[in-house]
């Protein structure tokens, strides 16, 4: 209730401050007698991991994920598998100054009004760090959706603050540091080079999408898959919209026009972007989201301090000058963490469903 | 689990279907001692109605709220309060031929494959009668609200299909059915006339927004205030897409533009949409959603039959051509249900704190 | 979470109160396509009804089930059902005297006290009345789980006030109004009799039991399958206390004694009750629940009136001498909603797992 | 929903196995701005620990316990709070035999049922070492409640095995390694000596109890106070039985009897055992568990083997003749969890309700 556990029956209780001696989670209700090991995790977390390239935070964590319980003789026994990352490279001093002023755009201002006070070495419990263990979860759930039902995750950026990335091929995107879609990233890299000398920050827009996915998952009136995939997306730090499918394009689209026709051979377009009523078409799941720009930069801007008085604040300290660029990883974990749910709550209730309709596949 | 509650401390559990005996809600976990009778609850039920204008669906439904239980001598007890709408203008043989068939863009195929087997009459359980039960719900929680908080909601159209709506004034919404805030809508008028004219359909787009929300609602890591919202959104019928504050327009936002200055007299601009790091800031919570346009059109769609076999399908019937010209009740009485639950979660753990920023108010 | 729903997975949220209009409950999660109507339920309504014998309360009610939803072309659909019971023997006016003052046992003083207000009437929501709808629910329950893996639910009362009773025969059960296992019950008619006539009260002792529960049911660390149904049937008004198979006799058992052998034919005895670690074995589940005397009773009482003065109350109206006596079914329905609650979850986490033990059957 | 989180508004998850490399829970939802150092949690540990006399398990363990997360600058955050203790004196080797064998009365045999596989070192999940995380959790539970609400907790032996234990003083409760409120125990030591060198094992009964508690904790009808209480005790190893109040005696009060008499100075007697309806009264909490004898004995058992093979089982290894010995410290913080969770629920939906009687005090 406390908002630090995602998911009911695949449930991911989340710990942890960004400058505390470890982050972690437990995941509780993974299905037993799947092969788990740390090398089943690790490459997720490292995609996320800081100090990959210039254009990320320079804080140097190796992310080193330690699973505590739930595996015995290297098999999930069903019990709860808590994974502990241990936070190294913590230099709380840089810190100081924001102790006693708010940064515009930042939690800073609203946990300290919600809970009377805060940790406010490197943002505490608001820090974009608490995504990696939602990362881990994320590649246990990947783990068991593909080998399940050969779901698969993956994801790109679509725009770096002013800059469109159109769409290339998937293949690029594990090549350049963006998770860009594309062979050639030097105006990117550029882009963040001049942003970086403005002491300023940017948005992004990310991309995220699931193949494979069963036919029938998601509730009906309120726990819809797409609802819950907002819920998830909308959960990651500095989000500030999401699209399923068309998404807002579909304002202007015609009924006749957005509707995607069925076929024998599956759905001709996927407008529906792989959800009709809140239930999934079997189609591949395609979300888009919207990152606000980073709320900590050089720039000085007009503030209060803790007294509620006028004053100036600067953000020194090690920052992601666009916290969009190591979202994509982020986004997928949390897509692939409400599929499993879904999956699980799908046969609890309709365990016993064969999908009557026999078309020949459900997706094109 | 299933997907028919909404909230968990003010929890409203919907039942019904669109062509059953009757519709409606248990709200469980509101207050007692507040004054609560139907004429609390009929206004808003009676700006979603049916059949109030010809560009709405022409089923005619009073739409009639019963008290069953939960209020004494006129006031809650805190005990389970059941909301019961009867449905008096159900057709049901106008939806023969859809018993067979699955319009594009409709939940039909993916009920019958999630579940074996479906009740078709007026699109059952699917049907966006349903969002009735939740705007009397919905009124609930803006009287408690209101009366504890100050807080109050409001909503309005900001396109509709490729019409462009312009913000003049809240003072017209009420003034016309189509929610829009102009004083003149007689080119919104022959846009639908024309659309109906052609067999077809068009979305929308709706903004709401809720002033007077206490500063700290919201948990910080998954149920962000503005997660929440955008799952109670996502979860209305029809909706593709939400934002929150400047949303998909922050891609391209600097930070040092994005983050709202804060001053001693409040926050200088309203980027945030009323939240950072997922908890409320005190200024208005302003949400904007994108809403599909009718899968139900007279224009022929390709698509297959229950045997999976190629058909086309033509929806008769009463429908209307576009859901978002009554959406705005719904989402207002959506975001009304999101700020009441994360109103009581606050009370709940942080009963105790005051907030220790004293700037004259949270809000502008 | 304001306790009216019971489960998770099949949820049941109950509402309504001894003298509104109408009490009921809507089943959430029921799987679909199982046949279903009102004559599958209303068997154990009767069974529960008042006014059955001189021995329950003389209250008039017919107790007529009505399923509003969730049912088409006599299937269940997957979606929420509603099932309504009208109210139609209310005398408030027999409830006058007790609005101001508290009977020594009752839940008036506590309503009062927890809402600040609450419905006097046949003590509202505090009537026992309310379990109607669980035995409704029940009903659903038990027909799923009797057709999904042959599950069956019995009962029986073990004691009425002094006079213990004896096990004959599950067969004399449905033949005297006191689910009584014996053949001649003239002695417990006696028994009440006598009773009445004191204007006084008693307690009972009742059993409760399932067969055919599948093994593996229950959850490992809190939601084991004893503790939720020592949580279900503690819910039941005027329990007190609950055992499981051995119950309190256990603690005079040496473990050597207590611990069930295992042959390759099943468990040798059952002290465990059906349960291991909170686990079903596959064994009957075995339970015995405590119900105190009723607090309604003719017999002057010292209390004190709402303005918290002494003073003294006589309850007239009409109630049971006995509450327990109509106990049996309502305990049985408890037990199947918690079974079924289980075997719903099992489903979900543990889909894929074949029991590894071959032993013959897990039961003897 | 696998069983491994207790509570909702202060919800404790649990994780970890007896010879995994650490045991511990995250807390979330604990209040704000309380004190909370590893010193306040550690003598209710120190309580529980195993080795502390001869009468209990070898193994030794020191138990610290290490907090992870939720604190700053010596307070609670409102973030989870993370606590880990670490597992030094694992000896796997010692449970070779019992990996192919099933003890009766022991969860071997439903944990490898339902999950398909087991770790079986030390009993795994299911080992009574779980609970030292849950005491961990209700230290931080007592801590808050007392300091809100003056609530405290004890707890105390009521019979060992045959040997019925009066009781003289809460004062000797400390004073001896059975928590017996009685001056000498020598009989009791020397009772468990017999049973020690007659390799069996026995049960025990275990009273606890709240003072201090405020009227109005617990929902109506199914998340009544004491329904919760059976809930936790039933989730406590070995536990067959629970009562409250007067439990199973009031089967055979009249209701004359039973019914606790109201007085301007507070309730005459405590039968409830400080629940009527489900709600708190003010008066103490009164508990009473039965606990089972230990499975895991040195006296021949039949049994079968993972082949479902008959053959006899013997445990060596150390265990503890009788578990209800270290029983006492794990009831009253289940007792305090359910309780804190009650408190925070009671303010979210009845934050503004006085209660209304003037009775001079609650309880007596």
């Amino acid at each position: 209730m406390s908002g630090n556990t995602f998911g009911v029956l695949f449930a991911v209780t989340n710990f942890g401050e960004s400058h505390g001696p470890a982050i972690g989670c437990v995941i509780d209700g993974c299905p037993p007698g799947m092969a788990l090991c740390e090398a089943d995790i690790q490459p997720d977390l490292d995609r996320r991991r800081p100090g990959t390239s210039r254009h990320v935070t320079q804080r140097r964590e190796e992310d080193k994920v330690e699973i505590l319980s739930g595996v015995h003789e290297g098999k999930t026994t069903g019990t709860p598998i808590c994974l502990l990352i241990r936070n190294t490279d913590q230099r709380s001093k840089d810190y100081g100054d924001i102790a006693r002023t708010f940064r515009p755009g930042h939690a800073d201002f609203t946990y300290l009004q919600k809970y009377g006070l805060r940790d406010p070495r490197g943002g505490g419990r608001s820090s974009a760090r608490l995504t990696a263990p939602m990362v881990a979860a994320g590649a246990v759930a990947k783990k068991w959706l593909k080998e399940k039902y050969g779901t698969t995750f993956r994801g790109c950026m679509q725009q770096l603050g002013d800059v469109p990335i159109p769409f290339e091929s998937w293949d690029h995107v594990p090549n350049n540091p963006f998770f860009a879609p594309i062979a050639d990233v030097a105006h990117l890299e550029a882009y963040m080079d001049s942003l970086r000398k403005a002491g300023d920050s940017c948005g992004a827009r990310i991309r995220v999408s699931a193949s494979g996915v069963p036919v029938g998952l998601g509730e009906p009136l309120f726990d819809k898959l797409d609802a819950d995939i907002a819920w998830a997306m909308m959960g990651i730090n500095a989000v500030k919209g999401v699209e399923i499918g068309a998404g807002f394009a579909s304002v202007t689209q015609r009924g006749s026009v957005h509707g995607d026709s069925l076929t024998p051979q599956g759905f001709a377009t996927n407008n529906a972007g792989g959800t009709l009523g809140g239930i999934s078409t079997g189609q591949d799941l395609e979300v888009s989201i919207a990152i606000k720009p980073t709320s900590s930069i050089l720039t000085p801007r007009d503030t209060v301090d803790i007294e509620g008085q006028s004053t100036q604040v600067v953000t020194k300290g090690r920052h992601d000058p666009c916290v969009g660029i190591r979202a994509t990883p982020i986004a997928e974990a949390m897509l692939a963490l409400v599929v499993i749910e879904h999956a699980l709550r799908q046969r609890a209730q309709n365990g016993d469903v064969v999908p009557p309709v026999p078309i020949e596949s459900s997706f094109l």
